[in-house]
């Protein structure tokens, strides 16, 4: 899993901007970039990826088929991409067993907002649907490509693992796990990994990564084990011989190319292929084209931020879609496309009907930015602040619960049906 | 580790293949081609590889310092080979420690008795200097790159296992392990691989082993798997923290390719360059061109065959140098270059003089080629015979204890001189 973005930054008053839209978005687990002012154009990335747009009726269904009303995130076109996430549900009517896969690549210690969006959305998902999660963390991966040391990168993995905790997962249903010591515990998961090896040739990594003759034979082996948590199997002490348990994988939209390899070899070693639930980036606080940095703490609110620090940022730094005074401001309108206030506000406030009195009001010069960001702020400080003292709760023993290899707390409502 | 040779198989009596021995020989982990008759050119292997030749002021050095005459495969030119043998040498003259290494690939569950070799002079290696011995099977290689299944390349590790063991080791001071099993038992195993990963790109590997774009990715990543056991820190049961103990790998020179790879990047690793002993290879029945084949059981002699089997291959088979006629042998004598049983006593025989012996006597031709199968049936008949008594003494419980990860019983000489 990848977490940082590189970005050719362009100013948002340029408007070659919107000539060069027409240049394609770099989206891959390594680079996200894009020309757009509004960020990537996402319509286009479901065109070229072969994913389905999540459509109303699809949430209609999910309301129908759970009985929970849609998450925001879902309602408002956050998780805005899937593949078979309509099987899910079928699994999910039919009480037959599925399962939950995400993760994170631990590069630095510093998570920020960004990073929990897709965890908060997981954790939402598990208590809806009552199945396990399995959350990995690939350490191996920031060894292979970033300039840290292999102690480091496993250090940093235990760190980001007690902020995943602090989110508030069911350790009864949840197992976490980072790759070095994972591969050293459970027999079944090297050997999936040499199975996904044997199916991938170099030009297939090479034309959906990007490898070239220059890659390290590490980077070029490794997507076979962002692939297997996929599959059942490779977790016997949670699915015991159940080979063709499906998951649901949500995750940000960069993270599809591993999917779609790992989608294209299931079938041939009679896996189940997964299901995935894509969501758009995080956009950082200078501007929509990009997902946050963590390498620059002033492009995000980083889990640990004081609401000091929550608050100087976000005045300071959130780009503002007003006008440029106060007077053209009511004249004009805000533009709510291009506020980070209001894109963050559309991905924490989880009021429709005030998130809609917002939109309307901004867009008419009512609104003035500072009021987003005093709405923002008053949302971030306290979200933080309970993150943080959750955090501080986080022991190196309810680590140790959460990464035991163990049974979990699941019964298919149906077992014959999962064989 | 590889274990079966294609090979272009030419007429020993077609005249081109001497004109076509100008042509370089093939020696890589998976193909050994020559066109030949009297098998690959070693010299010049030497010379392409890099490696240095086993000269004699070497092995009276090796006999100076260990008290212990040379072993016949050593003596013989058998292994002929070496990489820093003389730096081995020296660690065992100041009683400093350090360790054997070699390997086997599982692709069959008939091994024969071109395989013995390497692990009969590894035995006595062991015996000569005191050092811990570890053996790999890779048997994820062979799920790699051959058509079985996972479990079939598992059973055959374990059925390879029991004939190493029948070789006679002792477990005091052997640990053997298959990658399936200890990738998933001692973590350090796959960090080491992830740290070799790192350092080696495509273009490299492409370069020593002969990928291309079509190889599977697990194929490309492999050779750290067979690089690793030359770390002492990939066996923390045995070396503790010690991470810089050097081993000595006997093998056969196809196999060099891996520890050129290894021994390139030892240094940047901060991991001593493991030293080598090369062997050639043990030719077929039908001729020196090639090792033998374990998928055709009449190329070789197998570690099950009876003594009538052994009898029939031997007389009916193994190539004759001799003449065409009792008359015209009596008056042109025996090529003892080309014919086979000549060839094995050579790795079987290990009175000198009588060997000698048999040398001249066939080269005047007073000795015909039926005396030096009847010499060989009644050295190869105990032998086999012997070793298939023991192989059925070994039972799970003793496979359990040599592959075990634990201590072995080892104590370096000089504790300060390891760090």
């Amino acid at each position: 899993m990848a977490d940082e973005k590189s970005i050719e930054q362009m100013s948002l008053n340029d408007n070659s901007a919107v000539a060069a839209s027409a240049i394609e978005d770099v989206v891959d687990p390594w680079n996200v970039s894009t020309s757009s002012a509004t960020g990537v154009d996402y319509d286009k990335l479901i065109t070229r990826f072969g994913s389905s747009k999540v459509q109303p009726a699809l949430i209609e269904r999910f309301e129908t088929v759970t009985g929970h009303r849609a998450h925001h995130l879902l309602r408002r076109g956050i998780f805005f991409s899937h593949r078979e996430f309509d099987n899910i549900l079928t699994l999910h009517e039919k009480g037959k067993p599925f399962y939950l896969y995400t993760g994170r690549g631990p590069s630095s210690e510093a998570m920020h907002i960004g990073h929990l969006i897709p965890f908060i959305f997981t954790k939402w998902l598990q208590e809806v649907f009552d199945v396990p999660l399995v959350i990995q963390l690939t350490d191996d991966e920031k060894f292979l490509w970033k300039d840290l040391k292999l102690e480091e990168c496993r250090r940093l993995a235990k760190e980001n693992i007690k902020d995943i905790i602090a989110i508030g997962f069911d350790p009864a249903k949840t197992f976490i796990f980072t790759d070095f010591d994972y591969m050293s515990s459970v027999p079944e998961f090297y050997r999936n990994v040499i199975r996904v090896q044997r199916c991938v040739t170099f030009n297939q990594a090479k034309g959906i990564f990007g490898f070239d003759d220059s890659s390290c034979i590490g980077k070029i082996a490794f997507p076979a084990i962002q692939a297997v948590p996929s599959f059942s199997s490779s977790f016997p002490h949670i699915f015991g011989d159940k080979k063709d348990i499906q998951c649901l994988i949500p995750c940000a939209i960069d993270q599809d190319p591993y999917f779609r390899m790992t989608r294209d070899v299931a079938p041939r070693l009679g896996f189940r292929k997964p299901a995935l639930l894509h969501s758009t980036f995080f956009p950082a606080l200078q501007g929509a084209q990009t997902k946050m940095s963590a390498s620059d703490p002033n492009s995000s609110i980083g889990l640990t931020d004081t609401d000091k620090q929550i608050k100087t940022k976000i005045n300071k730094y959130a780009f503002s879609g007003g006008g440029a005074t106060t007077e053209e401001h009511r004249e004009k309108g805000g533009n709510c496309d291009v506020d980070i206030s209001y894109q963050y506000l559309t991905f924490l406030l989880e009021d429709d009907e005030r998130l809609e009195q917002i939109r309307k009001d901004y867009t008419s010069g009512e609104l003035l930015t500072g009021y987003l960001k005093k709405e923002l702020i008053e949302i971030l400080q306290p979200l933080i602040g309970a993150h943080r003292e959750r955090r501080k709760a986080v022991t190196d023993e309810t680590v140790k619960e959460f990464t035991t290899p163990r049974k979990l707390n699941y019964t298919p409502s149906n077992p014959t049906a999962a064989s």
